[in-house]
């Protein structure tokens, strides 16, 4: 595959310098055109070792506006980062829209260099690479691009570079041989995974440009041009309308009839209720267990994600109430979903969720949360079918993080029967302080409730998990369902407590961990 | 002093379900009223140990709506806090306007810690008391409501609270005695520390409501209530306007007569000139100076501030990607500042140039900064006098702890004379791919031109301190601004880094470094 990066491609001073100034006029052109779209630019570095990567970023940066402009290296992984799922810190680097974000190796640079280090199987690096297909495809769904270049030298121009650096190695990354005598073979390897690698991710919407490294004019040329038509074309073509059909991506088939439809919400016995004194014993000895088991995985650095899902006046706040009681304050938050600030808005619907993650240890407690896009959005017409169809998968890939992550996730549907809403929506109106909580949309969402329910059916089926199963919730009762809720979140706590995984040794793919520690120790020589 | 937090008073159980009820339809409705306005609400809470603090702010998180509320703790400090100025982590949990936070020990628990382990003395005590009175200050000047409790309990009361929570250790913090035989010694002297600090930072402004602890009904509407009222009191009464006079807070005397006045900008040789080819030479030569320098300041933890401030088409762009050619770009960030978003909106004005703070060892580059308050913002009204004058102060505070954490701050302001300023604003003009970098606005600039000069001369001898100082650039001879500037960086890298301070060892007035690892050693075992 790398034949034709290898062919010795070069461009001589004097055109470097006319195609220069025809480039840079162009780049900002187009720059200023981009920031009144809502495309974000995502670009990706990556390559053998010596091929000047860095030094393309650079030039990348002089061609470029700086405003709306950033790049990101993943070297030196924080505490921060590091307990919590792995993809935090790419979230974190994600431009927003209008923008551009020029990523070091971004989420290729671990998996490489994890399989190039014997750390991971074949297989491993496939099933990896499987996610990353999926992540860029989200990215692109929501409107990005993504330009991705893979930067190559010949064997003997990477010695010859190698050489050329080594009095100062600073920059020099950890794919090189430490013996002479193993290059050839170390290249060949590595070559070797990369075609895998791009093999694998060369996907017709987010393609890999391979750029010949031997010659920097070149080199860095060829990179601005390509990003240059990369951006104009995705300016000149909206993207393709998806199929809807098969958007959600499973094999799920549920009913589409409305009206006389079944769905999870009728199996539920609305009418089980909890007697005022077996509540309050109740209450006492599952916060003061709460409160304990809550130490515990502070202790065993494992997070906690609840949330909460349900209909108007079910009861959700009354719940989240009865667990933050018994909760020490310094080891929770409470995340109450409004509206997205404009910086919530500049970024991919999940963006305001992912920076809310807990660290290891801690819990978050999310009152309302990235179901609404399959909720309110879906009913109400906020996102398009396209849209809430195929969040159902980014929400289970997500959630699959955060548990791969060692995080506890548990969900909650709160349900209360039509003539209880009816009751409660009354009762707010009749007393003061709570006449607040009801509003017009509220009795226009009651009128919804043939179609919430569709979409409630559908949420549950599509997204209970073996890692992040829904607990529906009988709520007539406040006391019953506060009591169901606290008791299923003690007994997953406890289960998983005793499970013993480790939340701070997250389970990666390929070893990170023992990578992470090693690379920053070299760095620190 | 605390002879009035050991009189016994209590609050039997049905007053407290009577009280409870008023009280919190009373703050809820506060709290809507509270959403409404510009003002943050910062609580503070501390108190000796075992007076149950965490419980209150369960009582509160209870009591109040979670929308808009958030607790803060400050245990376990994450590298990424670590690695920037002390202050940065409470930056980062400063309420949103019309939002409360719920602060745990806040900016007090390190200095009375430290005080209480011996590991400052009085005089370091009161100095960093005089600096949490003037950052509370700043945020009361912001428009926020500071409100910080004490919980106190007599020394009997507090010895059987121990007792009780002694088969439960983790909620409890390190300021107990080892041996049971010193305990009225330790308790003594934690009294004395605590009143000299309360009596220090005990304004009119943020009063100190000292709550007796010993009855928990009486300790929680104690608090309730007193947040009732004073958010209410801040609620119905405007802040006082601020005397402009003394604002500014300096004693600094400068001419203040317009049209002939002479500024520091007069004094600009702008005939310096540089040759092409010793630009050429100098430029090559200094880019691979400040390429060594960085490398050396991130293997030293050296975080570097760069702030560029100067006249429209003064060349700063030019200038910074200069300095940038020269530095690897994993090292650095250019932070462009623009329009505000809303979440910066929210917030001092400060708050959204202390979220990109550098970590040590990296670089973190301003185009256009802070000063834009003092700049822009006073020449155009867009801030009071108040606001500007009293901006000087926090700045330099600012700054100083920038330093303080070890970080070397560099100000250039790039000067071009009005001839020269007209003939690049037609060049622009004239130019298809500069156009875009010319509106109708920076003509009118043109013509506050004696306004901006004052405000410019009065910038510069206010800000210009021992550790961040500014460099005045003679900027109408490109070549000759961008050598200044890049030489006078690489002189100050050099310097900075011979003296060998080291960033990751942040100066701190008590030695907080070592108390931060013993506590993280304590609350893990």
């Amino acid at each position: 595959m790398f034949e034709a990066t290898k062919v010795g491609r070069s461009l001589d001073k004097a055109d470097f310098k006319d195609q220069q100034e025809d480039l840079r006029t162009q780049l900002l052109a187009v720059q200023r055109e981009l920031r009144q779209t809502d495309i974000p630019v995502v670009v990706i570095i990556c390559g053998v070792e010596a091929a000047g990567k860095g030094e393309v970023v650079n030039r990348l940066n002089e061609w470029l506006d700086t405003r709306g402009l950033q790049n990101f290296a993943y070297w030196d992984e924080t505490d921060e980062e590091r307990e919590r799922p792995r993809y935090w810190r790419f979230w974190r680097s994600l431009p927003e829209r209008g923008n551009i974000s020029i990523l070091f190796g971004g989420w290729y640079q671990t998996p490489i260099e994890q399989r190039f280090q014997g750390q991971c199987k074949d297989a491993e690096l496939d099933a990896e690479l499987n996610r990353i297909v999926e992540f860029e495809r989200m990215l692109i769904q929501d409107g990005a691009l993504v330009v991705k270049f893979w930067y190559h030298l010949s064997e003997k121009d990477q010695r010859a570079r190698l050489k050329e650096l080594s009095r100062d190695d600073k920059s020099r990354w950890k794919m090189v041989p430490d013996k002479k005598s193993k290059f050839k073979e170390h290249y060949q390897d590595f070559e070797c995974i990369a075609e895998r690698v791009i093999l694998h991710t060369d996907r017709g919407t987010t393609p890999w440009y391979l750029i010949e490294a031997e010659n920097r004019r070149y080199r860095d040329m060829t990179s601005g041009k390509t990003l240059l038509h990369a951006i104009k074309t995705r300016l000149s073509e909206p993207l393709p309308e998806e199929p809807p059909s098969t958007a959600g991506g499973g094999t799920l088939n549920l009913p589409t009839g409305s009206g006389s439809q079944i769905t999870v919400l009728d199996q539920l016995d609305m009418t089980q209720k909890l007697a005022r004194d077996v509540y309050k014993s109740e209450l006492k000895r599952l916060q003061e267990e709460v409160n304990e088991l809550t130490w515990q995985a502070y202790n065993q650095k494992r997070s906690t994600v609840l949330v909460f899902e349900g209909v108007d006046a079910g009861g959700k706040g009354g719940a989240i109430r009865r667990i933050t009681a018994g909760i020490d304050a310094r080891l929770y938050r409470t995340i109450s979903v409004a509206a997205p600030t404009d910086e919530e808005k500049a970024h991919h619907y999940l963006w305001r969720f992912w920076r809310h993650i807990p660290r290891a240890g801690y819990l978050t407690i999310y009152d309302r949360s990235w179901y609404g896009r399959v909720l309110v959005e879906r009913v109400e017409g906020f996102a398009t079918d396209a849209e809430w169809q195929r969040s159902y998968s980014e929400i289970n890939r997500f959630e699959e993080q955060l548990a791969e992550s060692g995080a506890i996730v548990l969900k909650f549907w709160l349900q209360v029967s039509s003539e209880e809403q009816l009751r409660r929506f009354q009762d707010r109106e009749a007393t003061p302080y709570k006449r607040y909580k009801i509003t017009d949309e509220d009795w226009r969402n009651r009128e919804q409730w043939p179609a919430y329910k569709a979409a409630i059916n559908e949420m549950v089926a599509r997204t209970s998990t073996a890692h992040a199963a829904w607990t529906l919730v009988e709520g007539d009762d406040k006391p019953f369902a506060r009591i169901k809720v606290l008791s299923t979140l003690c007994e997953t706590l406890k289960k998983a407590l005793k499970e013993g995984k480790n939340g701070n040794g997250r389970t990666r793919p390929c070893g990170e961990k023992a990578v992470a520690a090693d690379s920053r120790k070299e760095r620190n020589n």
